[in-house]
């Protein structure tokens, strides 16, 4: 039995991974897994995503140092999403320097997007490209 | 200017939305909005979802009583995932009568899901087909 096997990932092989600070709840990212990263996350406890963009698997924080140490996984009724509580080294998950990806708030449909939360680290600084 | 053509929707025309508790930060569940359901909510404040299955707008809610009076709705860095934080009527989000549809956890691959959490309401009663 592997238990990767009940869930249900999509056409593209892939489902969707939230991630949440396991100490006081915040929603810090959404990205994408396939069964290769979900069975090494499992393996590591740390949280390893797929890359949509550069097609390859991507260990969250290779490159910032901002990894992810994973507390738990959970998985949802239609077994088509998950969502892992974290330990997020380093304070920010976003690559922005933000705390969580989710810093811009849609207030209406005529408003512009609303910009909240510091910027904990300078993105200059930690991805040096 | 439409917010809304700020975000990045998928080739199906969708974006993933995440629902969590406004109040004490629990993950409910995680669908899907088209451009319509997610204009639908701004207008509403009632959390409105594309169903993939049914193919039609979905108010959460509408069948069992329990919708999601939206108090904010966020959106990630790349514009691709939006995050709403509700007031859940009922208490619980899932179909299954459990708070939070992630009520199984992934504690290795070769152990089976572990269920928790208390189921709230009696899906039998709830929806009556």
């Amino acid at each position: 039995m592997n238990t990767i096997d009940q869930l249900k990932f999509d056409e593209e092989g892939l489902i969707p991974a939230i991630a949440q600070d396991e100490k006081d709840g915040v929603v810090l990212m959404m990205a994408w897994m396939n069964r290769e990263s979900l069975a090494k996350t499992l393996e590591t406890r740390r949280a390893t995503y797929w890359s949509r963009s550069r097609k390859k698997l991507w260990m969250k924080g290779e490159e910032s140092g901002n990894i992810q140490e994973v507390k738990s996984i959970y998985v949802d009724c239609d077994a088509d999403v998950v969502l892992l509580t974290v330990r997020q080294v380093g304070g920010a998950a976003c690559h922005t320097g933000h705390r969580t990806c989710f810093y811009r708030e849609i207030t209406g449909v005529s408003e512009a997007l609303k910009e909240s939360g510091d910027i904990l680290f300078d993105p200059q600084k930690v991805y040096r490209k």
